[in-house]
């Protein structure tokens, strides 16, 4: 007889819920994204959907009505009433019998949450130390999937370092980005980040900050930095969807410019914020 | 109001099983383990349990009791009752709001499943064709872990192909291993694999075929297989636990050999067979 156990219980495969042979489980097989609302309204919606599709496709779930999701979103979103809001959610390809193989015709998987986004305040106010990480992460970053064990490790190593994030570091000793974000430096009047690659998030939060950027007078440049390079900038900044822009003030050991969020950064995040109303 | 959504529906947070919010589904966070038994008996069952505290302790999930996993083990696999098992199983770091840094003092989440090994005589006996594919997975597959989007992608491009297998091939062209197996190349009177390394899984089958090898006289060179040379080899063959080992009668567009499992493949999967029972 086929049996499960789930920590000391045994139970009959068949008794099973359908949730324990997700794919999403077994293999990270799905994908995800968070979107967040500023005051009850949703920032970049559209790009955030548009991506979702595009991962979909990449790991080639098909089938899913990308509208649906969306009125899904939009319900949820109704229904929790958060005027700053952090939605999750993933598609998982579906839950069949664990096998590398997928069988075409699985009904894929559909999870989400919404919960008040953290305040980051006295992030934003102060800045935040990084740690650097080796890369660890899949030759396809591009994706948005649910392999992140790598940025999981990374994630607590840094904290365990009092650290707010870590910045990930290939085998060249290049930045690619941070474990949870995408990473700035601001160099005289440039702003620099790795370009957009295999290894790279297509970060949304990334583009408006690059909007940002140009609009307030730096000249931007798509280009790995190294981990030197980095530390010796003049100011260092991170960009995500949940914590929009802060600023880096000590790069591993090295403090960044006098320690505090530097002039350009603030411009930029206040540039950004301008984006969200 | 923390609200989540599974398909259509929505349900608060705090009446959702745990399981929803298992850090394995978030983020492949956790480790696996398959162990089989043949007529009865377990086959490795030392090592698999080894390598797998080995597993936890590597992506730091502590307070697993090893001994209370090996008797779940066995309570299992009795109460199953099935000759030629399939027992796999993996251990989370448990069920939370989703946060790549992880709280200390999670209890981690154990799920096993006994099934039938599926019959492999028709494989055994006439060999398979496999086909190659990027390696696109994570740069720790010396971990093993649950993050296995890149086999699934390359696994199920191989099915579609009508392949058994997916060989994995890094950026440098080397043949790293297979997508659930290790992979072997026999070239006059020599058995040829990849060195483990961060990017080989320590299999135990690869050593128990390592062994079986030696026996029946061969050399044993542990370094990477370029392409060409794999597809150049005299025979091929491909070892998991669950298939133990299985020739490769074709490699890509290449027919290896005579296109029928080899001489020493024969010879290697018999006195592997002998350790079984």
């Amino acid at each position: 007889m086929q049996i499960a156990m789930i920590q000391d219980k045994i139970v009959p495969v068949k008794e099973l819920e359908p949730v324990y042979f997700d794919r999403g489980m077994f293999f990270g097989d799905g994908v995800y994204e968070v979107i967040r609302s500023y005051n009850g309204k949703f920032f970049a919606f559209e790009e955030h959907l548009q991506r979702f599709a595009g991962s979909l496709s990449a790991i080639k779930i098909s089938g899913v009505d990308i509208e649906l999701i969306r009125s899904r979103i939009m319900k949820a979103f109704d229904a929790a009433g958060i005027a700053n809001a952090k939605i999750y959610f993933h598609i998982t390809r579906g839950s069949e019998p664990r096998d590398h193989v997928w069988n075409a015709g699985l009904q894929p998987n559909f999870f989400l949450t919404v919960s008040e986004v953290a305040d980051n305040t006295e992030k934003k106010t102060k800045g935040i130390a990084v740690s650097t990480h080796p890369d660890w992460r899949w030759k396809r970053c591009d994706i948005k999937s649910l392999n992140l064990l790598a940025n999981v490790l990374a994630s607590t190593d840094a904290a365990k370092k009092g650290c707010g994030e870590a910045i990930l570091v290939d085998e060249a000793g290049l930045i690619t980005e941070g474990a949870g974000s995408a990473f700035f430096a601001v160099r005289g009047q440039t702003l620099q980040t790795a370009p957009l690659t295999a290894n790279i998030l297509p970060s949304i939060t990334r583009d408006f900050a690059i909007k940002a950027g140009r609009n307030i007078g730096l000249e931007v440049i798509e280009k790995s930095l190294t981990v030197e390079e980095a530390a010796s900038s003049d100011e260092l900044l991170i960009a995500s969807t949940t914590q929009d822009t802060v600023a880096v003030v000590r790069f591993d050991d090295k403090v960044i410019g006098d320690g505090k969020p530097g002039k350009y950064t603030k411009l930029l995040a206040r540039e950004f914020l301008s984006f969200t109303v």
